[in-house]
């Protein structure tokens, strides 16, 4: 066990290439590997164990007093959302979900992603209206009030931008983080009614194949949702993990449409009007639809496909601990279901290992997959890959390019010329252990 | 349809008295009922439908920049926790949970309850340490940095006070919302590292069979931990909700032990000490051992057992839309497992309907049950009656006190002569639609 760990040792833990160990592994007996060899997370801070714990001075001073309505620790004033458009300049802006800095599969509201047109409305609850129309039978409109009478159902879902992770449509590998990459995608338990509950009290004429879903923001950013989708899962949500929802992510509603790309859960949700066509809405002539290679369009592209990526490490987590045993860990979801199984490489893709799955793995909600690993100093280069259950398998770079085309031009981290990028992320660990954004 | 709803009314809709419907029943027709019958939720609506929607002054301004970190909607300011303790005096102080405002099953971190000795302490997480200590084979020490390199997992669980709704306890029903008396309870997502990883690195001497776990707080609250639990679910929880804990929740550290009272989720954890015998701390002497009648006590009663209660409808909420449909919701929980079964009652007890439970439903964690029900404007006694997957019937007034004693006196609302009360909690509503506690 003093032995030093080298490239090429392995293990009967090893299950794949450069130290990727049995998901089980560390349940018995595998942290042994980092603390008696002396390289490991324990065995570097024993020496302290054997002197008298110190008085810290926070133990010897009264306390803070606890508040109405809490907030993070002073000390994780680094976790916020990147802002492309602080000053609220009549353009577009984002907000990015920290990811790499985040554990779990929840998304704390305070930080959840968002796209606006003009930041956010301020609606007064009492006075906002859902209006159902069109091709109804009886048009209806409710408040708030109203929608609390409602049968309601709590789920727990992701909503993903359509242009998340277009950075990776670059021609050269952005150097950039997970955040700036990956960050407009987020996930919540949302509480409301059903929209096929309302449409089952306004009644549908046949003739209505879509809906019209339309924000009571100054833009007033809307969507065609195919009538399908409102019958199926679709739900007025009114609650965020557990609380009203937050301004930008609509309050006081949003349309849910889970697993489809983020524009359609059209936020400060005021109308619905049932069609017969879809309304070729700016969001979806101009933007959310793509070019792919020779005369071809992606119009109408709803579902987010199954994706996956680690968080840690990437880059700006180095690992300062040097070589020893690490967790590897990921988020990778679907938007047309549950995730099946997601395997991790420390070899650029050579060889694979099955990650664990946190329970309860959810249809169209985040699931964090973990994996133990043992750093042997040398470069790697680590990378995830999902499965959903609807048997789709996320693409390399080189088989969605030779479907869509490949880049040939840099763009700014900001824009998307493309959405629905779901390719593997590679991130290559240098012998410094600093990470940084590779095409494996 | 246009029959006026009597107390006598019943369709093929009802499963129990007074209105209870079908928990299927409004996914198909059952709004209707509402609507038509023009005393429901849509129809009182309806008139509007037939004009032009006005414009709303929001629809028409730039909206507000989006925030690196975001906060609720400032017309939710009265969402929040109550305190009973608010300028820090050197006393426990207590924040409890507003269910009433809520839904869903996770509690926003900022509005997660909290019970503490001297309000939170600023807890430099560089400097903080977690010993593990006593009857070890080798004492190791933590930092958080280390803590991250091990394998993780993310668990939903409630964390509930041992003293939660001992309000019930009163000789008479204390006139208070379900904030006051059930608000000492509240549901996360939690991620750490598990308890039996740590230990399995330190050993555990044969001799070990509990442990001692204390916080860096200015009391060092401390309690004895039983080592079949350390092994079994105990976490060394990091995250909640996504995000680093939160101060008033042990940051950057506390024990969790998932189902068992609150108090021994130990916050601010740095000592773990493996021992013989239980310490006899003050929370497990004075505190948190209870006295039944005769000349039993009950001393290390850790798991909370099944309890459900309304919080919607609940006091506070009144009924404002007269008679017609409405949801009736609340949560559920066991520390011992996951809720089997919800039945709810709206003739006080005298027959009961199965409620729908939102999926997924998890061991130990919050569960939320629903049911549609109609209101004829009468009086009515609501209850909700809970069972776990381990065969535990949440008690009647009657069947826990004849275990325990009846109350003979009556008690601050803050005050807990008694804890671990998960008797059946009733909501009268009256012809006005207010809804008031009583004695079922």
């Amino acid at each position: 066990m003093t032995s030093k760990p080298g490239r090429s040792r392995s293990t009967d833990l090893d299950v794949a290439g450069n130290g990727l160990l049995n998901r089980r592994a560390l349940l018995g007996r595998g942290l042994m590997l980092a603390g008696a060899a002396g390289t490991g997370a324990g065995a570097s801070l024993t020496a302290a164990a054997a002197e008298p714990l110190a008085v810290d001075p926070w133990s010897l001073a009264p306390g803070t007093a606890i508040p109405t309505y809490g907030q993070p620790m002073k000390y994780e004033d680094k976790v916020v959302r990147t802002l492309t458009n602080p000053k609220n300049e009549p353009r577009t802006s984002q907000a990015r979900t920290p990811h790499h800095l985040l554990n779990g599969t929840i998304t704390p509201a305070g930080l959840h992603f968002v796209v606006s047109r003009t930041g956010f409305p301020d609606i007064d609850p009492a006075k906002h209206r859902l209006a159902i129309h069109g091709l109804v039978k009886q048009p209806l409109v409710y408040d708030l009030e109203a929608l609390e009478r409602y049968p309601k159902v709590s789920r727990v879902h992701f909503v993903e931008c359509g242009g998340n992770s277009a950075p990776l449509y670059n021609k050269d590998p952005v150097q950039a983080n997970v955040q700036a990459i990956h960050g407009l995608l987020s996930c919540s338990e949302w509480t409301g009614v059903r929209l096929s509950t309302l449409l089952e009290e306004t009644g549908i004429d046949p003739k209505a194949k879509w809906l019209l879903a339309e924000g009571a923001d100054g833009p007033s950013m809307n969507r065609s949702i195919p009538m399908g989708k409102a019958l199926d899962d679709a739900m007025i949500a009114l609650y965020q993990n557990g609380e009203r929802i937050r301004p930008e992510q609509g309050y006081p509603m949003r349309l849910l449409v889970p697993g489809y790309e983020g524009n359609m859960n059209v936020k400060w949700l005021h109308r619905i009007k049932l069609i017969e066509e879809p309304v070729m809405a700016i969001n979806e002539t101009l933007q959310y639809t793509y070019r792919v290679q020779g005369p071809k369009i992606w119009q109408f592209f709803f579902p987010m496909e199954v994706k996956s990526f680690l968080t840690h490490p990437s880059p700006g987590l180095t690992l300062k601990g040097g070589p020893g045993i690490y967790e590897i860990s990921g988020l990778a979801y679907s938007g047309n279901g549950r995730i099946a199984k997601v395997m991790v490489s420390a070899d650029g893709g050579k060889s694979w290992a099955q990650a664990a799955l946190d329970a309860p793995v959810l249809p169209k909600a985040l699931a964090r997959f973990r994996l133990p690993w043992r750093w042997d100093g040398q470069p790697v280069v680590l990378q995830s890959r999902a499965w959903d259950e609807a048997g789709n398998m996320q693409p390399t770079r080189e088989e969605m390019f030779a479907e869509r085309g490949a880049p040939k031009v840099n763009v700014p981290v900001t824009a998307f010329p493309m959405g629905h990028m779901n390719v593997i992320t590679s991130w290559a660990v240098d012998q410094k252990g600093e990470v940084k954004h590779v095409y494996g």
